[in-house]
């Protein structure tokens, strides 16, 4: 069987969407992901050079359709957009059915599921390769027990203002810096483009309510069974009036020693809604709050995203973050996340924790 | 066909397990239920006096069996305990099937659907009845819109110091107090009881957690649409490591005007956990910090659940509850609901609301 969770050559079905906006997961997937992106697949940008469009992924060519991707030899196909409604265009149907039939496994981070897709399970079985449909959590589901983690071991939680803030590259970038420092990291995905990256964790959107807060604790659990650094990725923000209860089941079920606040600068109201973003210091007590409800824990620094604003401008927000939450605060992704890191291991450091 | 919903006489299927504590639900439609109970089965108290065993239900017959039961002309059997893990006992497998063959719809509670079973369902088919699992939300999920209630209703939330501390009882006794006044009065539900007694709400136990806050939404837009007095029974607790994402999505999806605060005199720790149960003072800063994050709300009284106590010491535990929180406290179920009522009425004239 061609897997797709152990495919190592990928190429991206991101059909007249490939733009930064758009092609979040593509684009997490190549910047963070530890698997070789060969192709991205895009008739309206094929030829064009990659980096202009989301200023990575150097090389890697875009091509029109499937049939050019085969050329460089890829082993999965990855969905990498996100249309509206989560459905499965129509007009992509042939090229999933030239990648199955070439032996290329399946990647589907959409809602719509491949398992329910008759004809291409029964193609996907003749050819022997995986589909992977990323947004279906494990059936074997169970309450948090509230386990205590291994000692030794941090756990650090993103939380954010907002949903689509920055909290899963924050977390991709910490837990890069801390494995460049040759501490031992791990990264826990709870959404479908951090699962895609990492190749596990938990589509927490997917999830019974009852047993959020279970299914995040197992991930953690397992992670800081081996690992000393674990990064979780955050979703939805505690003010969210649709998503705060999958924020409280991280808040709760992860059990973070520490947490980073993950904010855009320039996000004024929760998107969707007519709810102003409180500003940093009340969301650090909204967060600093709800973790004390079980078991406490502080917010040690604040994670920036200032795209958008030019170099002078963001490191003037940077500033005003800083002298507002009396916390270090950095532009992970802009600036590097070693401040962020510093910050973090200094708060574990003071916590009581072993610091490595 | 024979309609679950619609069934006027049930029977309660309770074998060998008609006690309070392990019969909730079947005590819970006995007391607050607008359809008649006919009959109660268990063979194990069969001839017994109910009242002296659930201390309501009087004249209400407990027989040996489902053939004992049918003189008494039931429309449906109600499953009306929770057998340990939620699955159905092999033994009452005859039972259901000889009901089902005497033309009564079913009303299953528990976790394991009867849809799911094969046997059951051709049966069910065969004789035009409804099997009723009340435990499958409906299928049509939403993320919440946070829209506003219609002006004029007041939506009153529950919310407790830990699972199973008289929420929906106080809920439901409030709704009937509310009624007998002669304000226009309605319960919302949100656990598998409550949606029985009330013919229809939300299992929110099963919802995935991304819709949790609109799913509770729904049903209270329509509530409050039609009636001045809304009840949300709730569930969890803000401090429950497993279930405090359930209880957020009542906090934020009901947008209540002001909140009763349940708890049992005697927990002192989370249920199953190495928690403690946090004062009451600190419960109510919990609530009201959590309302806030999205719509401000108070808390606005306390019920007491002084089972287990003698009348003297329950006055005296109200008595405490009362200077501890600076609010009206009573036991809704032991000396009735009129204090609660008044306050919660005082409270929400003084919030502006139109007063009923």
């Amino acid at each position: 069987v061609q897997s797709a969770r152990q495919a190592q050559r990928l190429c991206i079905l991101a059909e007249g969407a490939f733009e930064p906006e758009s092609a979040k997961t593509g684009t997490g997937v190549i910047r963070y992901g530890h698997r070789a992106v060969v192709a991205v697949i895009d008739s309206e940008h094929a030829g064009q050079d990659i980096t202009s469009i989301i200023g990575a992924g150097g090389g890697i060519p875009i091509v029109p359709d499937i049939n050019a991707a085969f050329e460089y030899q890829p082993d999965a196909l990855l969905i990498g957009i996100a249309p509206r409604g989560g459905r499965l265009p129509e007009e992509w149907r042939w090229q999933l059915r030239a990648a199955i039939a070439h032996g290329l496994a399946i990647i589907n981070g959409l809602h719509v599921l491949l398992r329910d897709d008759p004809e291409l399970v029964a193609l996907a079985r003749q050819h022997d390769v995986e589909l992977w449909d990323v947004r279906v959590p494990s059936p074997d589901e169970a309450v948090a027990t509230w386990a205590a983690h291994r000692p030794g071991s941090h756990t650090i939680l993103f939380v954010g203002s907002d949903c689509s803030v920055g909290k899963m590259t924050a977390a991709l970038e910490l837990d890069r810096a801390a494995g460049d420092r040759g501490w031992s990291s791990a990264f826990v995905a709870t959404g479908q483009t951090g699962i895609i990256i990492a190749g596990g964790g938990v589509p927490l959107d997917r999830v019974i309510g009852d047993f959020m807060p279970g299914a995040v604790e197992r991930q953690v659990l397992a992670a800081t069974a081996s690992h000393d650094w674990v990064w979780v990725e955050g979703q939805g923000a505690l003010g969210h009036p649709a998503y705060s209860p999958v924020t409280l089941a991280l808040v709760h079920g992860a059990r973070p020693d520490t947490m980073i606040l993950v904010h855009k600068a320039d996000r004024r109201f929760i998107r969707g809604y007519d709810l102003p973003v409180p500003p940093l210091p009340e969301l650090i007590r909204m967060y600093e709050a709800a973790a004390s409800w079980t078991a406490p824990a502080r917010v040690s620094a604040v994670a920036l995203n200032t795209f958008g604003s030019d170099e002078a401008e963001a490191h003037r927000l940077i500033g005003a973050a800083r002298a507002a939450t009396g916390l270090p605060a950095d532009d992970p992704v802009r600036f590097g996340p070693e401040r962020i890191l510093d910050a973090v291991a200094a708060a574990v450091r003071t916590s009581g924790a072993v610091p490595q």
